[in-house]
């Protein structure tokens, strides 16, 4: 039990300072060296719990999904209905951006080595879908309840998530540039509404 | 006269050789030597013509950025209303996206920089800006013609540009992960016409 308690604390302490290295040199500056420097680990320790530094980003990113699908979840168990869902997800971007600035920030460095290789990129994809997934089922059942419109439910699926991943990046790149949490809420907000006006018909 | 063409033939050649190496090896790899070395210049006609990378950064960025402008311009040069025009400007993604996918693919690295150094930043910042003005007067212009919802322009700009950002970014890490060319115009029409049914109201 204490050793596998050691363990687990090893496994942190690498996690912890790889987000620190990644967000002070970035992702590619980063070796295993001096990760394994940063947490005071040998090298050894440290391939006993990941195969590399790709593995590593896996396992940080796998995390942050999870986190952040736990708080989209939470955020839509107390709604009533799919837009309501949706509007209370955008609130979480508050928690969302403020939260997690440091830890991914290396994102954006990621992101760049991903265009340029092709293992990497799969480590991106897999959760990509996964979210595209939740994302249609979610908006589905909202044209199922009869809240939103018949939309082509994984097209729609593809805007949210495109939204968002360009508010993420604009907030990655320049925090203090705007209130990104009260851009994610107006920019749902409209999503949700739409910015034309119906045809002949009132506002 | 001649002496002009070839400073001009030389500042051409440069910016193409830049182009080449940062999407090789990425913005923060290619130095001014390795630049210099791809366009066959000396380091005196480079400092001739660009007063740094970052300089030359600008240079690209601010053509890529004209000639995306006048793209815009034109596909709304021929439409009748505001929403017209956001649709063809929609369809021109097909053109923007086939063709500027080599020379754009550094932007991810230099987005990093910029997350990182505040004056690689302010490269960014200043064209977003003149972006967010130019969309915020188009949909005003679309609200005084009654086309549009009577939305915050300003708001409504920032969602449209957190959007394709969002959809180019996608683009960039996956290029043949999805037809991001359909996706962006079932996106900006998804955005125009609204996701949710109006209350109690026909579709």
């Amino acid at each position: 039990m204490k050793n596998q308690q050691r363990s687990e604390e090893t496994r942190t302490r690498i996690l912890a300072a790889a987000l620190d290295c990644f967000a002070r040199y970035g992702y590619a500056a980063s070796g295993v060296a001096e990760i394994c420097q940063a947490a005071g680990v040998s090298k050894g320790a440290f391939y006993h719990h990941f195969a590399g530094k790709q593995a590593l980003f896996q396992s940080l990113l796998g995390d942050w999904l999870t986190d952040l699908e736990q708080t989209l979840t939470r955020a839509a168990s107390t709604a009533n209905s799919v837009p309501e869902r949706l509007t209370n997800m955008a609130r979480m971007a508050r928690l969302i951006f403020h939260s997690n600035s440091p830890q991914t920030s290396f994102l954006l460095e990621f992101w760049s080595q991903a265009s340029r290789d092709a293992a990497v990129r799969q480590a991106i994809i897999a959760p990509y879908r996964r979210f595209q997934r939740y994302f249609a089922d979610l908006i589905q059942q909202g044209v199922d309840e009869g809240t939103l419109q018949p939309v082509n439910a994984l097209a729609a699926a593809q805007t949210l998530i495109s939204l968002t991943s360009g508010l993420f990046l604009q907030h990655l790149v320049d925090p203090q540039g705007a209130d990104w949490a009260q851009a994610t809420e107006d920019a749902i907000h409209l999503l949700l509404h739409g910015l034309q006006k119906p045809e002949g018909g009132a506002p």
